[in-house]
C-alpha cells in the first residue's frame, strides 16, 4: 500500500475517516521512521479537533499491539483479570484490587508502567517496599501468578512501543486529552498484557484527564468499545476525581493507606473504590455482581485478601511485615508537619494541584529517569461534604520543603457552610449497554 | 517571556487566539530550534481548523520578516510596486505586467522563487533564456532598476528563513491551504523585499490553493489587511483558474506567449490579466484607474513596454533577440505532437491536471533541486465559452513521454453545447473596502 501521507492527513483535517488499513499502514510507517513527527502531529491534532472514530480508535489499538509482543496467559488455570485506572490522586487501589481478586480465585498477572504525573504509578508505589522487585521475566511471572494468583511488574519496552513513541509526541503537542486516543493507548497495553477480563477506573474531574462526566463517560464507552472489537469483556466505572480517592497522596504513604483497607479499616472512600473495582472484576468472570460484590466485603474483612497481599509482596522480594506494620518497613519523612483547616464542612478540594505539591515534595518526576522519594507526600483527610476532622499532614524531605506546601495548603482547602457527600461511581458502562459500539 | 509550548498549542486547539508575542516568540524559539517540529505542526494543524485572526496572520508576518534580512529600496527615485500571484497554470504576467509597469514609469525590484508545484515559477520561465542571470547581488539589483525600472532576482536564503522552514513543513503535513497563512507567507516576503505598493493576483478555482471564491476573496482580504498593517498599499485582485490563464504550460511556451502580448498581440485572456495587474499596480501609486488602464493598453501597444523587456533581459545576460522572434532564441522540445479536441464549445478545462500533464514532461520539479525542462509543456489554444479553433499542442523530450500525454488529453477538455465565457476577474480587493480590517 503507497501511502500518500498529506492527503491522509488533509482527509482528516477536514472531517474525514481513515479505514482500518490507512491507520495500521500509518502507525507502521511512523514506527519504521518513514512518517516523520511533525506529520503523525498534524495527524493527531486534526483527529483530536474533528474527532476518530470507533473504528479509527481499534484500527490504532491493533497497531499498538502489532508493534510488539504480546503476553500469552492462556496457558493459566484461572480466569484472568487485569486492572488499569486512568490516572488520578491518592489511588492505591492496585495494591488492593489485585490480592483482593486473587483471593476471589482470580489470576491477575498485571504489567504496569512508572508514573509520569505529579505523583508516581503503581511500581513507583511498590518500590517504597524495600527489596520489591520489578523485573520479572515473562517464566517467573507466570509462575508467580500461577502459585499466588497474582504478580505486579514492570512492562517492558517491547510492549506496544508504538504507544510509547506515540504518547511521547502527545505530551509535547497538546494532542493526549483525546477519548479515542486514550482508549487506544490503555487498551492497547490491557489487551497486549493478555488478560481476558478488564476492569477499568475512568477518573473524572479536576485531578483527571476527563473534566466532566460526559467527557470520561465517552472514554468508558470508547475501551469497553475497543476491547470487545478484540475479544475481551471489559468494565469501565466512572469515578469522581473531584477529591483524592484515598488520603494518602504519596508512595510509601499509599502503601501504608492500601494496607489499613487490607486490614479490614482504612478511609471509607477508598475501601469503597476497592470493592467497587474488585466486585466488577469477579463479575466480569461470571459471578452474580450482588454476591461478586459480598465475596469482596468477605475477603476484605477476613483477612484473605491480606495474606495475598502478603504472599505477593514477599514473592517479589519485599518484606511481608509491610502488611502487618506498615511503618516498620517502610521508610518514614524525616519532616512531619500538620496543617489544621478551619472548622465547618469541607466544600470543595482541589485535587489536581494537591498532586502537584505532593510531585513537588519529591513524590512524582518532571521528565522519564527522575528518581521519586518514596517517602514524602501528603496525607489529606477530608472529603468533601464531612466535617473537618484531623489535621493535613505534610511528609517533607526539609523543613523548607514542608514550609513552601504548608503554606499553599490554604489555597486547596475549601471549608464553610454544609454541602452534601460526593458519590464515588458516577457510572458504569458494560458490554452491551445502551451506546456502546463493539 | 517563558514559552509553555503544549499550552498554547492546546489554547488554538481549542479555538482560542494567540498573542502577537506569544506568535512572534514560538516562530523565533521555532527557527532556533528549541521548538520541535512536531510542536508546530500541531499549532498550525489547530490554526488550520480553528482559524487564524488577522492579528495573529500580522503577527505571523512579522515573525518570518524579523527572521531574516529586509531589502530596503527608499532611496530608489519612483514608486516601487511589486507583483505577486498565488500561483496557477499558464501564468507568465510577471513576464508581462513587470516590464509594462516600468515603461509606465514604476520601478519593479523584484526577488522571485522556483517553482515547487507541477510547473515552473517565474525564475524557471525566465532561465529558459539562455545567459539570464538570476543571481545579482543587492547592489546589482538597486542599480539596474534605478538604469532600467525592473529587475527580476532569486531571493536569497536570507529572506524570510523562517517562512521557508514553515512551508516545508506545512508542505508535508496538509496545513498549506489556509488564508492566514498563505497571506504570512505572500505579505512577509512582498514587505521584506522592500517594495511600497503590492499588487496580488489571488488565484481561484481548479488550479489554484484556493477553490471557491469565498475562499480566494477571505485570501485577498488577508493580504491586503496583512499589507496595510506594515504599511503598504496593497491591491487583490481575485481571477478564475477555472482554466489556464494563458495557452502555453511550460517554461520557453510561455516565454513566447508573454513576448507575443509584449508585441500587442497575443492571447486576449493572457493579454487582458496583464493589463489588469499592471493598471491597478500603476493606480496605486496615485493614479486614477481609468487612466491608468488607458496608459497600460498605450504602452503595450506602442512597444514601449517591449522595450523595457529587450533592455531587462539585456541587462541580466540573455539575448534580447527574444523580444522580437521567440524561437530564434528560445529551445524547441524534438517532439511536438498534436491533438485536435472534438468540433463544439468548450464547456470546461481541468486546469490542475493540465498543470500537472506539463509537470509530468518536466517542466516542473517534483522535489527541491531537480532540474526543470525548458523546452517541454503543453499549448492549450482553447477557452471555455468560445469554440474550438486550433489543436492541442504537447512538446515533449520523447516519443514516448508524448504518447502518454495525448492519451491523457481526451478526459481534461469538455466540449459540447454553447456555454457562457468565464469572467476573468472575479473581484478586487482594495484597502479600505469594506471587510478589510487593516
Amino acid at each position: 500500500m503507497v501511502l500518500e501521507v498529506p492527503v491522509l492527513i488533509a482527509r482528516k483535517r477536514d472531517g474525514g475517516e481513515l479505514t482500518g488499513d490507512e491507520v495500521r499502514a500509518l502507525v507502521g510507517a511512523y514506527v519504521a521512521g518513514d512518517v516523520a513527527d511533525a506529520q503523525m502531529a498534524a495527524l493527531l491534532m486534526a483527529g483530536v479537533i474533528r474527532g476518530f472514530s470507533d473504528e479509527e480508535a481499534t484500527a490504532l489499538t491493533e497497531a499498538y499491539i502489532a508493534s510488539g509482543d504480546v503476553v500469552d496467559l492462556s496457558d493459566l488455570t484461572g480466569p484472568t483479570v487485569d486492572k488499569h485506572s486512568t490516572g488520578g490522586v491518592g489511588d492505591s487501589t492496585t495494591l488492593v484490587v489485585a490480592p483482593l481478586l486473587a483471593a476471589l480465585g482470580c489470576q491477575v498477572a498485571k504489567l504496569s508502567g512508572r508514573g509520569l504525573g505529579h505523583t508516581g504509578g503503581t511500581l513507583d508505589k511498590l518500590e517504597a517496599v524495600p527489596g520489591y522487585r520489578v523485573d520479572l521475566s515473562r517464566d517467573e511471572l507466570h509462575a508467580q501468578v500461577e502459585r499466588i494468583g497474582l504478580a505486579v511488574a514492570a512492562a517492558t519496552a517491547d510492549l506496544v512501543p508504538a504507544d510509547k513513541r506515540i504518547y511521547a509526541l502527545r505530551d509535547v503537542t497538546a494532542t493526549v486529552a483525546d477519548e479515542a486516543l486514550i482508549a487506544a493507548s490503555v487498551m492497547s497495553k490491557k489487551i497486549a498484557g493478555g488478560a481476558g477480563h478488564v476492569v477499568l477506573d475512568v477518573k473524572c474531574g479536576d485531578g483527571a484527564f476527563m473534566r466532566t462526566e460526559p467527557e470520561a463517560t465517552a472514554l468508558a464507552r470508547r475501551c469497553v468499545a475497543v476491547g470487545a472489537g478484540h475479544g475481551r469483556r471489559v468494565t469501565a466505572v466512572v469515578t469522581d476525581m473531584g477529591q483524592p480517592l484515598g488520603p494518602a497522596i504519596g508512595n510509601a504513604l499509599e502503601v501504608a493507606a492500601a494496607v489499613e483497607v487490607l486490614q479490614g479499616a482504612g478511609d471509607t472512600w477508598l475501601r469503597e473504590g476497592c470493592l467497587v473495582l474488585a466486585a466488577e472484576g469477579l463479575a466480569l468472570t461470571g459471578v452474580d455482581r450482588t454476591e461478586a460484590r459480598r465475596r469482596a466485603e468477605v475477603a476484605l474483612d477476613d483477612g484473605s485478601a491480606l495474606e495475598r497481599f502478603g504472599a505477593w509482596i514477599e514473592a517479589q522480594g519485599g518484606d511481608p511485615a509491610v502488611g502487618d506494620d506498615p511503618w516498620s518497613v517502610l521508610e518514614r519523612a524525616p519532616v512531619v508537619r500538620r496543617w489544621q483547616p478551619p472548622d465547618g464542612t469541607v466544600r470543595g478540594l482541589r485535587t489536581q494541584r494537591l498532586g502537584e505539591l505532593a510531585g513537588r515534595l519529591g513524590a512524582g518526576r518532571q521528565r522519564p529517569g527522575d528518581d521519586v522519594d518514596p517517602a514524602v507526600g501528603l496525607v489529606v483527610p477530608l472529603q468533601v461534604g464531612a466535617a473537618v476532622d484531623a489535621p493535613v499532614e505534610v511528609h517533607a524531605r526539609s523543613e523548607q520543603d514542608a514550609d513552601q506546601v504548608v503554606a499553599e495548603l490554604a489555597d486547596l482547602v475549601d471549608v464553610g457552610e454544609p454541602v452534601e457527600q460526593r458519590p464515588l461511581v458516577l457510572s458504569t458502562v458494560r458490554e452491551g449497554d445502551p451506546g456502546v459500539g463493539s
